[in-house]
């Protein structure tokens, strides 16, 4: 069962259950590559421009009310997800994303068509084109849509997942902040630190993140909108573009400006290569806060394990009771998947030519992946291991009185080479440090007990 | 409406429907993380798995023939299809797999069980550990599931593609294989060739492609199972790794073979970084011929313009009648995303330690995508786009005739100093060649004639 | 000719030549690896942190005021470039760069006692570890040279070349505000535009990465000195930590201060992996700007021909005459480098373990190396490339003229569906839009006349 | 002290002790760009080329004998390295090569026509096109530098070095094949394994990359050499081709061969894409093993601690006596660069236009520097680390015995959920596997000293 449905090339039939038109069909069938549809956030992007360009349009007097309202409406039906399964494009389809923009223009029309008595489809009383699209390019319209299905989903997705992180390690290293262990450089023992300055740093690294994050959002939050087919604006009226970007603002809450230069809002994606450099930075202080906890909790018997992490399920189908970091194994996957799409972005947005970059939808795939991964993978993770694990302070203080780099605080006192001698022995012997620094002669016992305090090496020396 | 599953941490409920038991259901609480499910063809070669193993501990007498029966018809039915929409953990989950293996085992069991007239579920008289996954640890099992998946994707779906694309670059070079046209180096005009030997260049490249990616076969042919929990192959049989790798083999009809050190083969996936690198080589070439075409296909009027892409599509959403290279953009779109993925791949490779690499989900998943992509993004090049593009002869024997760097032909006759001359002295003066030699004077009208003869300048010269 | 020097691993002998000791010495045996030596700029970096590091700790009394003169005077001639062959140390060395920093101390002590009287190199009166490395460990020293080579390079050696590049364009832009010619995106013919407007967007593009730059120096100025060892600040006195970054601040004129958690500034380089994805956003467009500049450069007589590259040197060994883009080559193919390096920087950071990332040398290099060339790249590029390009005035006129996309102009007017049938019409025919148009019958001479007029395409509509 | 030097823009000024001539001086102007010169191993590389090509091009009356010789005679003088110091370009030229092709075009043209007694320079008797170029161009003889001066690389510093690890790692593996221990997966304990088979999967995995290596130098031994300008061969003599592919692998005991197609040979890179792809393998592995390494070293007492590293160098200027894993800090840095690398070379390869790929010294210089790295870093970490490294068997006992994943070892018997009930019990009363299986009563104390031995847990089981 099919209609039939005309574009510039001419008649072909469209399922009859589709609101779409003949751009969407051609495209299915053009583009049979890979399961990857185009984001629904995008589409919702795209619909929400779609209504505020039927505001705009209206209010400048560039369509007829009715139109507008019949457009609001339908856009209005995608936004609340209605016609999800409407929008069956995959993201390798032209590089413009014109085809999903004609997408969303068709099944706006034809179901605004649809309200207005026509029929399902068609170009009557409202045209994809004339009316839906008017004023308006897919040149801008889709990295309008790009930037607006990014930032909202940095606001919505990953920020409050990413704060969640923060506070259950930050809670942790609260509640440690007095838990005096061994610290490991090199992954040697090291002078002593506590648990909590230990957990501090993945605090401080997820706030570097974050400032990285926010300081990409301004360029991300300008609009190419506006600019039309080349960046010109041309068909689009003066004004234009800031009525829209005013007017997104408004319906998503989020502080969208229109773009300085339209010319470079088309052909080149420099704000989004700074936001993926920011997501990857993130990725970068995750990897590492996977692999420190995954590497404390080893053991249990041959091990670190000086951290306990939560049991969520058995770890082996054949060695039983064995209990593994998954969350640390699923955490460090998605940032190794965040590292290989910030090089698809990257490269994507290096291969625009003159007037358009046309690796938009790959581009935006990506991003929206990555913002998706770290967002869940923050949330699960300090769900399912931050807010559950547990230090082992008896392992910690086993680890602490048989380390050999409290010799460190005898520097001031007898100096770097005699100190080192003092380790080497005490090392070589399988000794204490006492044993080998009173052996030694180097100092007292008492100078020992008063110098080599743990508990006293935890920040810079008073005067 | 649920049911009481349990494992080794205890009960929990399973829904109704569900074939699946406790370990699967507490991966899905404790992995919320992104939409990415585990792919099916690595679930269809983990239930190929369990049939070949059914079969080979019946045989040696480690399983009842019975439960090796149930065994063998639960996973048949999971090979057919039957059960895909029991599959629903995602990527991101633990790092060895295990939950998929589990859940595997848990289906088929349940299954079996069900067949057995036990009801759905549990894990009588067919347990998932002790008889699905006999023999077995997901150590082994899924590394082993990876390769089978991956090179039967490559079998499958690549290379009939990638013969497919070769073919119709093929065809069109035979078409136009004496069809003279103006060269380019430095996307500069340069000495001429056939549209022919320029279309030979890229079937070459494919077989460079083709020829890396077959010599990246045979390792990731080797099967790592046998190897069970750290490689030594602890609780599988004597002779079991053989015994599988040639009843896979068998099975699937492709060259297995058991892995010769199954200690690398579960700590580390060289192999598959190989592969990972025969798919990027793929990817680069595929890049250059949708760069290429495009840019012969630019214009119409103001571009090159010396192939005519087919229009399958309305090209944009403001400017009536423009037709885009859309298959070059989706073409070169998924091959940045292949070699975005090839870095997630590498760096998820190089992250093993000791005994395992926990990011087999995330390597399976990216090669997996890249070979989907590559393969459909062939086929439906050459399909939409090589089949049917036509060179405009009368523009390159226009540009041909224009062209300057036909000079070249006359080095051996007057040098390469007294050459220059001409080809400058005919830019600056925007004339012909002929206009410029005959005014310096180096050599005669007939000389030129004889001399400089686009046709002849095709091939190494005669003696 | 040698003499012995001493550490706690035993005597070595050391060239009698070199200032430097025996832990420089040893890294020279232990690491004949490539021939990358550490950077200079870190070298110096590590001078001032020394020189820093005397002054504070003369003040404070850490230090007798006499060896602190000596270290002063010592750093103040490494600083002046006297002894730049005395750091022989690879960049593939301990990854704390541990052996470079020793290999300051070493050789600032070796100097002070030769000026001190007591012949070159030796522990007397100043010792490398007691009293040039006072305060300090290398685990806060070297990742503090990183920041302030890193910051300077940026400072010293990138935002002016990048300003000079940004001038260059804008210059050209702006010269060239009127001239209109096609547009073009999917690399074909599109709406006008003028050149001006065309080479605007390089400078917003060349903007949105300043932007990115300069958001991610304030983190990059954030200085790990103080936290000594693992983060704590151990052996360095109470307030250190904020005397060194007043210090290094006072004597680079670079905002440095100290980083709110020393724990992070040790284990972590989020800042540095945000700035390399800064530098990326730039390679990515200057990758573009490349690539366009080439390709409107094409021809002389077969390619797009718009604008006329300087001719700064002969293109071919084999074609007289020929010229090439050699310089948009050169600044994409350092572009390529770029990227690379920042996937080296990104996985390097990622790689740390509990409290110390020990993959510093190679991020530091990276870094260095892809500031320099951008910065060498932009001025190069600037200087013999944009400064003398010229358009092609005719060219670009008989582009326009001859171009279809001019039909966009009459949607407003006829609608997208018969404006499309008039340029498939002169597509086909290969005739002008006009002819077309009044073939068909849409719009009368007249208003072709008043519709289509390239010079008013150019901006958004006046109502 | 200058002379004067022209090409086909005109006369420059040159120095006077220079050999080269016009275009290598214009290079230098015109290429003020970062301090990476191009390889001499390329430079090294066309000299061979000239070499060859003088006695093909005599051979067959192309060039007369006497100017032949001098070429040859100069670049034998080249080849032994008596001009290194007249190759001053940069990697960052003209990214086919052409201005370091040209380079040694003018070198030997001007140390052949100082031999002639024409005095330095110049182009009488011996022309650097004419003559030494005779039959060539940048775009043909560049390639085949780059695969032979890789190929060469790979052979002479690659797979040696390789070989001494890989002969290193197995003695390592042979010498302690008894030696049982703790096996680790997810980084917990697991069924044990003996050191020598943990050390056999880095051999394994160092075998995988040296195939994938070998498996690509077939296509790289493919030259160029014969395309000249764009592919056809344009001013080569037939046969030249085939004559200097013969001539320069019997020059240089390589099997290169001509390439089947010229075309592809200009303007893509595969082979060299796909050698990078197996250059990175390599690096994959020698992550893994430089961080298994550190990790099994990792203590000395609040680690891991069953390995001895050597201790080559004091590891810290703040903490005496510490020993930290370097040649693991190394060799993984160098991987990380490796990486990177791979990255810059596809990115480079995929951006050829048309006939020619213009990121050639880009691509040669990373090649160069990842072999040149991986060489000398193979070499140096078994000098350093793997020859003298040992195990602590005590601690591995100690580790081995305490562990409770030996439990595996009761699946047969006892089944997986009683087995695990034994470890869970064990591990949360930290008692040991057989205190917990007899308080539990699943066996008897004599079936668990029959069933639980892990020295015969390190293979398969006997029937």
């Amino acid at each position: 069962m099919s209609r039939t449905e005309t574009d510039s090339l001419g008649p072909i039939e469209v399922p009859e259950e589709a609101y779409w038109g003949a751009q969407t069909q051609r495209s299915l069938i053009n583009f049979a590559i890979g399961s990857e549809r185009m984001p629904l956030a995008v589409i919702h992007a795209l619909a929400l421009i779609k209504k505020a360009a039927a505001r705009v349009n209206a209010r400048i007097g560039a369509l007829p009310a009715d139109r507008a309202r019949l457009i609001e409406q339908a856009a209005d039906e995608v936004l609340a997800g209605k016609h999800d399964g409407q929008f069956p494009l995959v993201v390798w389809q032209t590089g413009s994303g014109t085809q999903s923009n004609m997408n969303v223009n068709e099944v706006i029309a034809g179901r605004a068509n649809e309200l207005a008595g026509q029929g399902r489809g068609g170009k009557q009383p409202v045209h994809p084109n004339d009316h839906v699209n008017r004023s308006q390019s897919s040149n801008d319209c889709f990295p309008t849509a790009m930037h607006i299905a990014v930032v909202r989903a940095v606001h919505e997705q990953l920020l409050p997942a990413l704060h969640e992180l923060r506070a259950g390690l930050h809670e942790q290293a609260g509640r440690h902040a007095k838990l005096v262990k061994t610290g490991r450089t090199h992954l040697m023992d090291a002078t002593p630190l506590t648990f909590g300055q230990e957990l501090s740093a993945f605090v401080a690294q997820l706030d570097y993140a974050e400032q990285a994050l926010r300081a990409s959002l301004p360029a991300a939050c300008q609009l190419a909108q506006g600019g039309t087919a080349v960046g010109t604006g041309l068909n689009a009226p003066k004004g234009f573009a800031e009525a829209m970007a005013a007017e997104l603002a408004a319906l998503s809450g989020l502080p969208f400006v229109t773009a300085p230069n339209k010319f470079a809002a088309l052909a080149g994606h420099e704000p989004l290569v700074s936001l993926a450099g920011a997501l990857k930075t993130l990725a970068v202080a995750l990897m590492k806060l996977a692999n420190d906890l995954r590497l404390l909790g080893s053991g249990p018997r041959a091990g670190f394990a000086e951290v306990r992490l939560p049991a969520n399920e058995p770890g082996s189908s054949i060695m039983p009771g064995k209990v593994n970091p998954t969350q640390c194994e699923a955490l460090s996957m998605l940032a190794c998947q965040v590292l290989g799409n910030d090089v698809t972005v990257t490269f994507a947005a290096s291969q625009g030519h003159l007037q358009l970059n046309v690796f938009k939808p790959v581009i935006v795939h990506n991003l929206l992946q990555s913002i998706r991964l770290l967002g869940d993978g923050c949330r699960n993770f300090n769900e399912h291991c931050v807010k559950g694990m547990e230090p082992d302070a008896a392992r910690m203080a086993e680890h602490l009185e048989r380390g050999l780099m409290l010799v460190t605080a005898l520097n001031p006192h007898i100096g770097y080479d005699k100190a080192a001698q003092i380790a080497k022995k005490a090392y070589a012997e399988n000794t204490s440090l006492r044993q080998a620094a009173l052996a030694l002669g180097y100092l007292s016992n008492e100078e020992f007990d008063s110098w080599v305090r743990p508990e006293q090496m935890l920040e810079a020396d008073d005067e």
